[in-house]
């Protein structure tokens, strides 16, 4: 049984395409996951996110462990079985929305204390909880717990944050290196932190490295730092990382920011964009996003995104799921997702091929002229 | 091409089976047809719910005239192609839903005058309306506009909508023949009234069989009156229409109403019953209606109903659904909505199964006496 492989087949720049390969299957590189929050990708059956071309899903720590939770999971056989999804599952550590959704939270060198957002009870987050609520869920891919702060922090407290995710780093690796059949099975991410400052990116990576991971994320972005300032840490942060290793960038994004992304060198990919935008009647096309709800569209017979391979472009016109957005129909928030899934996954196998064709820059070039010229974004509908 | 053509292939008693043709395909009888109110049948694609077994489905001329229109649904291509099902539509008159919906309703001789529930705009049903947005929405069965009353109101009051609904009777016929292209091929049903009262009934009969229809519904009942009070109805209505043409028993039902409906000389229903019950939890199944949000689901590993076929039931356990469910995610709403088409197609097919092998006595009897006495109905979770 491989236990965790990633072998590059092809580069292009510093952008790369391969294949990790895992007990519960092969992740094509660049990878996108779909965002899988309580054990479902909302409004989306699980056959219909592999039919998508998902490799792996994501789920969320936070969420699991308050409902239906983490030890709930393990007696009902676990989060792939309880989901109905085979195939890999990375799960993030809780730390992002420990401190973004809960309630009285309390951080110290042990953990987060914390109130569920639910229903008021306490908790405790700390590297050994998360690890252990990871593997309870039965995690293929297991983030270490981290501590964030904000990129508009002072650099004294970026750099504190950042050396304390350094220390629960090795704690993280330590409970996970105890996981028993788990860590036999199972890949333990960690998470280079340190805002946009380069030096302490690099401390940050150099410190990981010395503990050792199967992969490593540049985390801290995406949280509103904007796309530039973003990109402008991509240039540097992905670089210090172990290039055998994949490189995971959470909680990205746009379809622009993807592509900027992979070509300085990130694998792997994780939103709520394509699932939530869904929800609010936006779609992603290569012509930018459109607005499902605008009536423009109420008597458009064209296809969500034409030329668009999916079931709801191949059934369905933009008056349909005009009308059903419109009508708050559960349809119309079903076959959103679903054509936002399909464009999401068409985007990174048009990347992989370009790489492996050494044509990224003139895909890249081409795709985010298209993206960001089409008339459709000046109804000021993109997602922000 | 067949315009409409009913074959009646078994007899059980007062029950029937048999095939309804059409150009846009098969009925099988007895028929129960899900509620596809606003151009969906709610959380579940097309392709969805011909896979649960449904030969047609029903949509609303009250919702499909105010949003999106009938025009519009016209101009494009009609209400099979706008919302992807290629199959017979049986469409309603408005007539029930101006009344139970709209605001400021004004009824007289020539139709009824109401404002939107949505918007508050005026607009006029009357029977030669009517008829035209079926036709517009490209109905396959049309039904005749009728006026309904309580059937607690005082007999002059049934009498007197009746009579009137008889006079609309004939402006529908009228305006449905001159129908051109429409005419030719779709059908229109007449609808018998008179409460309860087996006089009014026959009164109501004899009128709509002097103008004669394709089919005739029992309309006026399942408003209230309970369900012994309406197979008492049942036990004289359908017996007063023409044996050689379908009897279709407007917005029923439960599915024990269902069976003595079938017993009664029923062949099509119609219900928001499987898709509103879904979306809010409750599973339909052989030992009685479950409320997934029950705690004690919360680690049932048993399917939503054991033995059951349903794509929902041969990949999920209850304790997801529950979790799903307790969690107001939409994936619950579509398994739990998909599961009970199919539970009801299930039923009809049963139904057909022992009519043609005239085992229907026993199959009622089994199939009642199980789905009342179960434990679970001691929830009280029996949807009204």
């Amino acid at each position: 049984m491989t236990r965790f492989d990633f072998t590059i087949s092809a580069t292009d720049g510093p952008a790369r395409t391969g294949v990790i390969r895992m007990a519960r299957g092969e992740i094509r590189t660049p990878a996108f996951m779909p965002v899988g929050t309580a054990a479902t990708v909302k409004a989306v059956k699980p056959a219909d996110v592999r039919a998508a071309g998902a490799d792996i899903i994501l789920g969320n720590t936070y969420h699991l462990m308050l409902r239906p939770g983490a030890e709930r999971v393990a007696r009902l056989g676990g989060l792939h079985r309880f989901m109905g999804w085979d195939r890999p599952i990375l799960t993030d550590s809780g730390g992002y929305q420990v401190m973004s959704l809960s309630e009285l939270t309390k951080v110290t060198e042990e953990g987060v204390a914390f109130r569920s957002h639910l229903d008021g009870t306490r908790h405790l987050l700390s590297p050994e909880r998360s690890i252990e609520v990871q593997r309870l869920l039965g995690s293929d891919i297991v983030m270490q717990f981290d501590q964030l702060v904000p990129t508009t922090a002072p650099r004294e407290q970026q750099a504190a944050a950042m050396e304390r995710s350094v220390r629960w780093a090795r704690r993280s690796r330590e409970e996970f290196d105890r996981g028993g059949a788990h860590a036999d099975r199972a890949a333990l991410f960690g998470i280079q932190q340190g805002a946009l400052d380069e030096r302490l990116r690099k401390e940050s990576a150099d410190a990981l490295i010395d503990i050792g991971f199967d992969g490593y994320a540049v985390g801290g972005l995406a949280v509103g730092e904007g796309q530039e300032a973003m990109l402008g840490c991509l240039d540097f942060a992905p670089a210090q990382l172990p290039a055998d290793r994949p490189r995971y960038l959470m909680g990205v994004g746009k379809p622009d920011d993807i592509v900027g992304a992979v070509q300085r060198g990130i694998d792997m990919f994780d939103c709520v964009l394509p699932t939530r935008s869904g929800r609010t009647g936006q779609a992603f096309t290569a012509d930018g996003p459109l607005n499902l709800r605008n009536a423009r569209f109420s008597e458009d017979r064209e296809p969500i995104e034409p030329g668009c391979p999916c079931p709801a472009c191949s059934t369905f016109e933009r008056a349909y799921v005009h009308h059903l957005v419109k009508s708050g129909e559960m349809l119309g928030a079903m076959l959103m997702t679903e054509h936002n899934l399909w464009f999401y996954q068409r985007l990174m196998k048009g990347l992989r091929e370009a790489i492996a064709e050494q044509s990224l820059a003139a895909f890249a070039g081409e795709f985010v002229t298209r993206y960001r010229s089409s008339p459709s974004r000046s109804d000021g509908d993109r997602s922000a």
